[in-house]
């Protein structure tokens, strides 16, 4: 019966999904749009209320001087570390093996901003302090990505955090925060957003991850530091004539699910301990320490299609719509928690997880 | 009365306004999406059914082999620029002294790319075959804006263009299209895009011009160039996870006003010939050639701010938001006539231009 569809066709047809905020369909710009007064202007050219406003919000939440909408992460980061550059005259700077500039934006850094990059650390691991000490060439700035999201959402210990931001103060080196999970990491560091970006020069959030907007990031800094990423949104193409649909949205989705960070926290943290009382399954981390984990299942990945099938189709509840096959025997997929998880009856959540060990054995 | 206020708010509080298709505020939006299902999925990094099916649509639109949807068209511009001068192995290009490029991206092109530019013709009239055939160096592509904005809209005949297009394809120049106005000016040349677009290798159009959408631009041309060109946007940043917001109304107001070029465009002549009636006024073009021209008036702009204001709040008709200063005693607005200037009763056009040229003697 459920040989014939995909796996992803079968995690569509579950009525429970284990992760996120729901699907990614139009309703989410509806919802954002419903009780927004069709006569407010839009934002023209990077001016205007909706988006100064929005600016002067997430300015403020980051305990920042001022900050910059801008329509990807991607754009905004590139713009933090070209700055960087330019202010020490070094073309260099320094990110974890597994940066999302590394590995997901087709060399944009070095084809547009001919910025040399030091991989620092360990591939499966996190950035130190002596990765730092160590560095045997000037950079300008170093980029910290908080979680690490590409082993599974790891985090330094707090301390780490601090010593890294007074070395780079000491030496000269701008530090800049990949913050595109930043609110999902608060409850563990029991920190306010304020509090981590004081350690950072410049810092990206983005709104579609944990906080389910559409698109669209902020980047904050201090003022001359805002005028001059202003002129490079302008430079990559950014400065749209309107923004609003990203704006509207992102601060509707902010007000919606920011409180929630902690509740996802901790969900994430049961379910990890779900998926470690299977067997051949261990999550990493092992225990979480924002919403996110990856998990890690040393089966093939044609038995487990078939046995996820299975389960999403007696259960009515979805694992993951993806395998990715890590070896012959073994794949892993990405868990990022959000409203999903709460509303599924805890007992579904049980059976489901006992399938799974039964099944496994 | 109307001395305490400035001229934009005036005209804001006009009933008519000559230009334009209304006011740019979130209704905009709202109307695109009345219609559409709130579950339709989202477009996903560039692929989806959303994105690739307005993608094919505007591709056969232009009589291109393919398309790709850009956020804006000064990330689609310079991404165009790039591809045709990494083919040809040389990092220069020539546009007009005025061209979008030059004075409005803030180098963009320089910063990003390290792009020479090459500024052909005169400032204020358009490049003809002779700048390309007296050009002393070699340039990978040539930019050609139709109509050149910065100029009223200007337009050169079409047999210059065909002439200009065979020029390069002979001289192994490619031949890009700032096609900002692209849909605007067919009326006049009375032919198709695709007739158009065929002179060109690679063509960008945009979908807040004449055709009023929220914000977005389309770049086309061979799959080869499109390939490239998805590579270049995702550097850019301008590979969004959800371009939907763009998309649906780029097709929405596409859908309703693309058939209403011809009727903008006769408005525009009707409309200028009002202006030209007027002592000290005069349009470029004389006779538009598309929906938009300029007017240019010598009188002081303290002297016409006064007048214009007193126009409005006794006609109820708004000319313009503003006046650019071009000496003391001259100044200069832009017109683009839209879906607002067949609301306006002929009466009333007729008595606000009447008004006018009384206050003007």
């Amino acid at each position: 019966m459920t040989e014939s569809i995909s796996l992803v066709e079968a995690f569509q047809q579950t009525k429970y999904q284990i992760a996120g905020n729901g699907k990614r369909n139009i309703q989410n710009l509806k919802e954002a749009f419903e009780q927004i007064d069709g006569q407010r202007e839009s934002d023209m050219y990077g001016n205007g209320k909706i988006i100064e406003t929005f600016q002067e919000k997430m300015a403020a939440y980051l305990g920042k001087e001022s900050a910059v909408f801008i329509p990807s992460g991607t754009m905004a980061q590139q713009i933090a570390l070209r700055i960087w550059c330019d202010e020490k005259g070094i073309k260099k700077v320094a990110y974890h093996p597994l940066s999302h500039l590394e590995i997901h934006e087709e060399s944009g850094l070095k084809e547009l901003h001919h910025i040399e990059t030091v991989l620092l650390g360990e591939v499966a691991g996190l950035i130190g302090l002596e990765d730092i000490r160590n560095l045997d060439q000037e950079i300008a700035c170093l980029l910290l990505e908080l979680p690490q999201r590409e082993i599974g959402g790891q985090l330094p210990d707090y301390k780490t955090i601090e010593e890294i931001s007074e070395y780079c103060k000491t030496n000269g080196i701008r530090l800049h925060l990949d913050g595109a999970r930043l609110f999902e990491i608060l409850p563990y560091y029991q920190k306010s957003a304020e509090e981590v970006c004081s350690l950072f020069d410049s810092v990206y959030i983005s709104f579609y991850k944990g906080i389910g907007g559409i698109a669209g990031a902020i980047l904050a800094g201090d003022n001359d530091f805002t005028i001059q990423s202003k002129v490079w949104k302008r430079r990559h193409g950014g400065d749209l004539i309107s923004l609003y649909p990203y704006i509207i949205s992102a601060n509707y989705y902010f007000d919606k699910r920011i409180s929630k960070m902690e509740q996802y926290y901790e969900n994430a943290i049961e379910l990890a301990a779900f998926f470690n009382s299977c067997p051949f399954i261990e999550t990493k981390p092992a225990v979480p320490v924002s919403n996110m984990f990856h998990v890690h299942i040393s089966q093939s990945k044609a038995k487990l299609e078939v046995l996820f099938k299975e389960i999403y189709y007696n259960t009515g509840i979805g694992l993951t719509s993806y395998l990715k096959e890590t070896s012959q025997s073994s794949v892993s997929f990405e868990v990022s928690v959000g409203d999903q998880y709460h509303s599924i009856p805890k007992d579904k959540l049980q059976s489901v997880f006992q399938l799974l060990q039964d099944k496994l054995k």
